[in-house]
């Protein structure tokens, strides 16, 4: 297989540019027209360190590397815009295992309407994807940091938590169980929707539950120089998580965490789950009043 | 090491962030206000694929990852931006190791003006860096893609040919050699500035060398739709470089290939070295008259 039949094969596949992309996949580099504002972020995703290939089909995985890319513009409240993908290709991939993994990552670019504009492959020891995502927004101003939580504001989360670390542990133990489950693990989905209307309702700060509530919450707090207050009986459970730990110091929901004014909090798509208070740190209460230190996933990877 | 310690150390070392970042390294994404057009181009570098751990610093093997991408910029005569780092990180490199990597790369964004402005940092099998680097310019019409070249044009060259890949072959047979070869290989730097002046000296079509400029040249004459006349004898070999077919399929060079309008040859920063014609193909005359099939590196890397 060659590296310019496989681009070639891939741009052939590809559904239109969005109407912010001038030039897409094939020239040095594509051109794009932004305007306003424009937020970029990349996420890595390995073989083994991510995913494991014998979970997961190869479209599975594409689609979750756009989303947990995807996942970080929805943190801010962004618009998707453009998806640029690096693919390592290791030697047991063949060309349709490319491909299929293509259409996976092509799914999720048409249900989010983001542009795959551009890339590179390469050989790899172990299947290795790179995506940068670009969203948009009118104005810097519209964007949500993880800074600007205040004392006195409500904590949010939206969709449900501990899912996807519940359904790991199934793949781990190969148990099978709840394909809810599991499918929150294996095929994750941003919350653009969701963010979008945070921040159009007034967040103070925002973040993807990533790591962990509990780690995440961490970042939220130290960026903004407060003190977060969760409530563990408030959080939004996944169906078939009966483990509060799962919800606390599980990662990879993608769900948002966000802080909003009290006043704001009429019709947003998300749980109230605690508070911001002046200080320092994340406490979360269990109901039987016993606090929980948040501890996240802080190990390399 | 934990990944958020390493992210932390890599952020303190950066140097400012561009006029065009509102917001760099360390919330969910950076923030830009680009205005005018925006080029995107991303690369992968792999450990085996495309270098060696053995004859590279970590410094060089930044430096280069970064130049690399790069040169894509310069390709389509844009501004250096902004550039997204994901490191994949193999055991055998420590912290140390990764700032080192870091410095190296930390030199060639401040040669050229780009800002390091988010990454991300992964365990891997294999040292593995892709970088996306985001480039501006006033307006998309002032960028050159491969596809204007017109019969008629001259086609020039910036820099010299050949000594990347007669670099590669000092290396590989252990040998020493000219430094600069060696030089050539391991710490190649973008043509930004040559790039620049080509487009606004009204180059019609323009690509940078990485493949080889045979291929590089079919691949600006298929964008095109028109033919390519080099006349081997013109072609600035550099010093140490005795063999025509290392500035011929030797890659690496990141020198830029151009084509541009005879009456706009006067001032720039480039040897003419053939000429663009009415048809399809790459042909190139040896000095005895002659023609040498183009090819190219079509490999998977």
């Amino acid at each position: 297989m060659g590296e310019f039949d496989l681009l070639r094969r891939i741009r052939e596949r590809l559904p239109p540019a969005g109407r912010q992309v001038v030039l897409g996949s094939g020239d040095d580099a594509a051109i794009s027209v932004p305007g306003g504002a424009t937020v970029t972020s990349v996420d890595a995703l390995v073989d083994g360190v991510h995913f494991r290939r014998e979970w997961s089909s190869p479209a599975q995985i594409g689609a979750k590397a756009l989303a947990v890319a995807l996942s970080d513009l929805a943190a801010m409240g962004a618009e998707a815009g453009e998806a640029y993908v690096v693919l390592g290709v290791p030697e047991d991939l063949d060309e349709d295992g490319c491909l299929a993994l293509l259409d996976g990552m092509t799914r999720v670019a048409e249900e989010t309407g983001t542009t795959l504009a551009g890339g590179d492959v390469t050989r790899a020891a172990a299947l290795t994807l790179a995506v940068t995502v670009v969203g948009h927004a009118d104005r810097p101003e519209d964007l949500v940091t993880r800074g600007g939580a205040q004392p006195g504001d409500a904590l949010v989360a939206t969709g449900e938590l501990g899912g996807a670390a519940e359904g790991l542990r199934l793949l781990e133990e190969g148990k099978g169980g709840p394909s809810g489950l599991i499918a929150r693990q294996l095929e994750p989905r941003p919350r653009l929707a969701e963010g979008n209307l945070l921040a159009k309702a007034g967040a103070t700060a925002m973040i993807d539950i990533s790591d962990g509530l509990g780690g995440d919450a961490r970042h939220l707090a130290e960026s903004s120089g407060v003190g977060l207050r969760i409530d563990a009986a408030a959080l939004p459970l996944a169906k078939g998580v009966e483990d509060l730990t799962m919800a606390v110091s599980g990662g990879e929901d993608y769900e948002l965490l966000a802080a909003i004014p009290l006043d704001r909090l009429g019709d947003i798509p998300a749980t109230r789950i605690g508070e911001v208070v002046a200080g320092e740190g994340v406490e979360i209460r269990l109901p039987d009043g016993e606090l929980l230190k948040a501890t996240g996933f802080d190990q390399l990877g």
